[in-house]
C-alpha cells in the first residue's frame, strides 16, 4: 500500500478547521522555522489523528465503540484530543509502567486509559484483541495510510506558506511525520532526516534493507522511540531518497536550550533534534540553501529549558 | 512633539532587516496573536531600540561613546542587543539591587554594566548625567519619539499579515507600545490598553487627566512596573480614544499558563496581561469581532508555565 500525494492533498481538505494553521517564523534569509509545536496538544499528531478519524467516519466505520490507540505519548494525546472533538470515546491503551502525569494528561481529554502489560508492546497487543472485538477503530502511532498522509499536510501548508526553499529538515520517530512530507514534497524539495543516535529507527532500516528492530533510548525517546520504523514511512523515504543525519544527546539538548534562548521556542528533546543537525554540521546547507527545520512538538518539561 | 503614522513607517523601513518578522497564529476565525514574544531578546523592545540608534546614526549623533540606558529588564537587554548589532558600546544603568541574572544577562550581550543607587530613579539620573557628560546617546525604555515609533512597526506587519482585524489588545506599561500601534493603526481597528490593576499606569494618566505617578507591584512589574506614563504614550492613546482594561494577578498568572497549555506559547506575565482580558472578559468582544492578542515578552523563569 502506497501513500500518495493525492492521499495527502485530500487529508488536507477533510481536516482543514480541525487543525492550526501553523506560522512559520523566519528567522534568516536562508533558515525558516515551521512552528508545528503550536499545533493543538502540542505536536503534529492531531494532523493524521484527525485524517484517520474522519475517513472512518466517512466509511461508516467510526461508530459506538469509539476509538483504540496505545500511545501515552503525544500520538496518545491527538488519538483522545481528535476523539473528543468528534464526540466519539477513546481507549488509549498504554503499559502499567507509564508516568502518571501521561495517564493525567490523556484523561484531562476524557479518554479511557487503559493500563495493560509493563511494555507497549503488550499494551498495543491488547488494544489490538479489543479493536477485534469491540469494533473499535484503531489509530496506530505511524503505520497507517491515513496517518501518514495526514501529517504530510504539513508540507502542503509549507508549501504554501513560502515563496520557495530547498530543504525540509525534520526528526524522525516511526516516520509517519517524515514519511508524509516525502510524499507531499516529491521532488519540490530535498529532505532531510535527523535521529538521536540512541534511536536510529530510519537509520537501522535504511542500512537493513527493511524495517527491523532497533534498541531505543535517550533524552528523545518519549517522543521518537518507535522500535521499528513504519513500513509505509519506509517506502516513501526510499522513493524520494531521504537522507539520514545521526545526532548526539549533547548536541540535541543544546540544541533545544539554543531554541529556547535564541529564538523563545519551548520545544521538546524529539523536536530539537532537528535543529541539532544544523547546529552540528550533521547536516550541512550550502551557502544559499533556503531550508526549513520542522520544530515538531512542544510536550516537553519546562523547567528544564533554561 | 507628536509621534506620526509617517515616522512609524520611517522606523519600518530603517529597522527592517535588522528584527525578526514575527509571525501569527491564528487560533479561531476571531482570534489571533501576534508572536512578538519571538523577536530578538525575547520582546518588541528591539525594534523601538534599533529605530532610536539608527535615527541617531544616521544623524551623526551616534559616536565613541556609545549608547547609555537604564534598565536591567526588556529595555536593556533590547538597547544593549542593538548596540552590539551595530558595533557600538553599551552602558546599561541599573540599581545595586538587580538581580545577579539581569546583569549577567546584559554581560551576555557585550554591555558594561554600571550599578548605581538602590533604585532604577537613581540608576536613571545617573544615566543622564553620563550622557550629558561623555555625548552617549540616551536610551530611553518608552518616551523618545524614536522609541514610539519603532515599537508601532509591529502594527504595520499586523496591518499586512492579516486580511483585516477589528480590534488589536496589547498589554500597558509605559505607553511606549500602546502608542506606536495606536499611531500606526489609526482608525483602521480599535486599541484595547490592558492593565494589571497592581500596575495601572495608563489607567492613571487617563483618570488624572496627564501622566502622574502611580504605585507599581504584582507579578507582572518586571515588565510593564513603569512609575508614570510616557507623554509621548499619553498623546496617542488619548487621540486614538485607546479603551483600557485592568485585571488581577490571578487573572495574569492563570492566562500565562492557559497560553502554555492551550497553546505552548511561553510568555512572561507581563504578556499574559493582554490574554487575560479576554479570559476575564474585561474586555468583551461582539460575537464576530476579530481580535489580535499581542504576545509581547517571553522573559520568564519557565519553571513555573505549567
Amino acid at each position: 500500500m502506497t501513500v500518495t500525494r493525492d492521499d495527502v492533498e485530500r487529508a488536507a481538505k477533510r481536516i482543514s478547521g480541525r487543525i492550526r494553521r501553523t506560522p512559520v517564523l523566519q528567522v534568516s534569509p536562508t533558515l525558516a522555522f515551521k512552528l508545528e509545536h503550536l499545533q493543538h496538544v502540542g505536536s503534529f499528531k492531531p494532523r493524521g489523528a484527525f485524517n484517520r478519524l474522519l475517513a472512518a467516519q466517512e466509511r461508516g466505520e467510526l461508530t459506538g465503540p469509539g476509538i483504540v490507540a496505545a500511545s501515552g505519548g503525544n500520538a496518545g494525546l491527538a488519538a483522545a484530543y481528535a476523539a473528543r472533538e468528534l464526540g466519539v470515546p477513546a481507549h488509549i491503551f498504554v503499559p502499567k509502567t507509564a508516568p502518571p502525569s501521561k495517564v493525567a494528561g490523556l484523561r484531562r481529554l476524557d479518554a479511557d486509559v487503559v493500563q495493560v502489560g509493563l511494555e507497549y508492546a503488550e499494551a498495543f497487543a491488547a488494544a489490538e484483541i479489543v479493536c477485534a472485538e469491540s469494533g473499535a477503530l484503531l489509530v496506530h502511532a505511524y503505520d497507517q495510510p491515513e496517518i501518514v498522509a495526514g501529517q504530510g499536510t504539513l508540507a502542503l501548508e509549507l508549501l504554501e506558506q513560502l515563496d520557495g526553499f530547498d530543504t525540509v529538515v525534520v526528526a524522525v520517530g516511526g516516520g509517519g511525520l517524515i514519511g508524509g512530507i516525502a510524499t507531499a514534497i516529491g521532488d519540490r524539495a530535498r529532505v532531510v532526516g535527523v535521529e538521536p543516535r540512541l534511536a536510529p529507527t530510519m537509520h537501522g532500516a535504511l542500512a537493513a534493507g527493511e524495517p527491523v528492530d532497533v534498541r531505543v533510548a535517550g533524552c528523545a525517546a518519549d517522543a521518537l522511540g518507535a522500535r521499528r520504523f513504519g513500513t509505509l514511512g519506509y517506502e516513501a523515504v526510499v522513493a524520494h531518497g531521504v537522507r539520514s543525519s545521526l545526532v548526539d544527546e549533547e548536541a540535541i539538548i543544546a540544541a533545544r536550550q539554543v531554541l529556547w534562548q535564541e529564538y523563545r521556542l519551548a520545544v521538546e528533546h524529539g523536536a530539537a533534534v532537528a535543529h541539532a543537525a544544523l547546529l552540528t554540521g550533521a547536516y550541512r546547507p550550502e551557502p544559499d540553501e533556503r531550508v526549513v527545520v520542522v520544530m515538531c512538538g512542544a510536550n516537553t518539561d519546562t523547567s528544564t529549558l533554561a
